[in-house]
């Protein structure tokens, strides 16, 4: 077995007093894979399944980072198996945080990645040279007409990708269909005023036997582009998606915050950067620093640079930073994250009342000389 | 809006010193639902949509706890959007962590439940007035030659429910096609021979389009039962699985671990007992206390009566403690848990190495009256 074919996972460890970093590393290795002692194992199995444990090197306090090599064998191929050996036993123990993984070649091709990426969605909205804009449909509890009068107006004020509130399904007040129809036809009626590429994007999140019926209907209705919560469909859900349906994917990190603990689960980077991008996403929401959640600046610059970094033949994809960004402030997100990124402004336009109008100020201030 | 049809979420709320528990809850019922601020939305949404939020109670030490009831309109009565409703936001905030709810009684229906529950899993296995006995196949590595080896030595020793390793998925050791026949054989040999009901459960786990592929595959080979990781193929997987297939569904907790943190995150009675539950689990997998995970004793008793309490016309599904059982510990589980239990003990058998004769030896001393 080559070097090639290795899974590299680092992990940081935390201890207590008594727990010994190399047994618990060792630990990890066994119950990702054959989930029994070392002792009941034979050799043969051992070097053929069981993750080659290195050895932990301190970072004081009692933390720890250590790496394991699992055999691509262990996978299979298989994004859910991938998902399982990373953190499937493991999230029910304590002190354990995955940090990264060294991508083999041969998964990064099997998994695929973005559909579209940053050069693709660019070229869906005709946006180049600068950053998109992306704002949501809300509240919730509004009626189709709203939203679809929202959906407008966003559209005439420039706005790239006017994308539903994560939390519109199919409620009684706006039903998805009635709600696809008419959004779609508002930012098109918009379009065609304006000369503008701007996408809606509904919130196609469904389950097991509905989920294509509504990519279906959006492909269908002219939609290039869906939001997707992909821990509410089950990560692969997405890979299928873009597979089957062409579209254009922004994925919605809703659920996954409980794996981010700084001594616990996976780090955002690696979830919403790495494996976000890998199954699929050609866009991925995330908690900007300084917003209504608490992800702190080292993070985000982590994240935009795990989907925009040269990976296999991946093609990139987009940050966006939102919850709770200001128009007033978008020059400066620009500024210290470049024009590869999507600024997610919701409530910020809203709050000015006249949503063309913000729109148009929001847009004016990120063009390039502005 | 009459109150049967509210979602009653009851929270822990862990807040710093300079957080006030009531403007913490009413941010919960808005992030939740409207995703804007109070004050930018009409009283008719508010009133509609948005949690009705009763007066946090201290319970000292910073933390409170506070009801917050959803009108189900809020759903649209779908699991994916319930999830989302319930955690999707609120899962990248800090001190918030779900304790139950209190389900209304059409959502009840909407989800239906475990299909066939205890006392459909007793029928299939012709189980009565004992626990049931469950192992799994491992390790990863083996040959599809070993693994229906112990599938066959498992049966013939008496045990139940024989099922995969949860890490078992289509590798090259054991493809999922050639491991289900085999299995599936063994145990039919073996039941054949000493006239017991023994059930091979495969593991089932896969993406999207393949998710079905193996379920129609463990169908055709005559299994009734299989393992699924919910929590990876997303939760309404399990439930479309349950209503397209007639399979009994052994739920296994993969990738849950996370969101269970005193402080944060959902009580494993919430997820483990009621989500799965109500998602069509028929037997819940869990680390059972003293293993080699986590939970302690409060949790294993709160996770069995979630499984097993009347709940609307849902059957009870079976809890499954495992994770480092011991033979010999088996009499004191179920004076413990009562017979409405499946013990599963993997590696203590394996460590006999005579697997028919340990199960032999498990089986005599769970039998009643032994």
């Amino acid at each position: 077995m080559t070097d090639c074919e290795l899974l590299s996972v680092d992990y940081l460890l935390s201890c207590a007093a008594e727990e010994d970093p190399a047994e618990k590393a060792r630990g990890i290795a066994l119950e990702q894979t054959v989930e029994l002692p070392g002792r009941a194992i034979s050799p043969a199995v051992r070097e053929r399944v069981v993750g080659r444990v290195d050895p932990p090197r301190p970072l004081g306090g009692g933390r720890w980072t250590v790496r394991i090599d699992y055999p691509l064998a262990a996978i299979g191929g298989e994004l859910t198996q991938l998902l399982n050996l990373l953190f499937g036993n493991v999230s029910l123990k304590d002190g354990i945080r995955l940090q990264g993984v060294r991508w083999p070649a041969s998964l990064l091709r099997e998994l695929g990645g973005p559909g579209h990426g940053i050069a693709g969605l660019r070229r869906l909205t005709a946006a180049e040279g600068r950053p998109l804009l992306c704002t949501a449909l809300k509240p919730m509890g509004s009626s189709v007409a709203e939203l679809a009068e929202h959906a407008y107006h966003f559209a005439l004020g420039g706005i790239d990708l006017i994308k539903d509130d994560h939390g519109l399904a199919n409620q009684p007040d706006a039903p998805f269909q009635a709600r696809l129809q008419a959004c779609a036809a508002a930012v098109a009626r918009a379009n065609a005023e304006t000369g503008g590429n701007s996408l809606y994007l509904p919130h196609v999140t469904a389950g097991y036997a509905e989920l294509p019926r509504r990519l279906e209907a959006a492909r269908e209705v002219g939609c290039r582009a869906v939001l997707l919560n992909p821990w509410v469909t089950g990560l692969d859900a997405m890979r299928w998606a873009r597979d089957q349906y062409g579209l254009a994917i922004m994925a919605h990190p809703a659920l996954t915050g409980s794996y981010f603990r700084s001594e616990h689960g996976l780090s955002p980077e690696l979830m919403l950067g790495d494996l976000f991008r890998l199954a699929g996403a050609d866009a991925v929401i995330y908690p900007n620093v300084g917003g209504r959640f608490g992800f702190d600046a080292a993070t985000c610059a982590a994240i935009n640079d795990r989907l925009r970094r040269p990976l296999g033949g991946l093609a990139p994809a987009f940050p966006t930073p939102g919850g709770g960004m200001d128009v007033a402030r978008a020059g400066h997100w620009v500024e210290r994250y470049g024009n590869d990124t999507i600024l997610l402004i919701g409530g910020s336009l809203y709050a000015r009342g006249d949503l063309t109008a913000a729109s148009r100020a929001l847009r004016a201030a990120i063009e390039p000389g502005a």
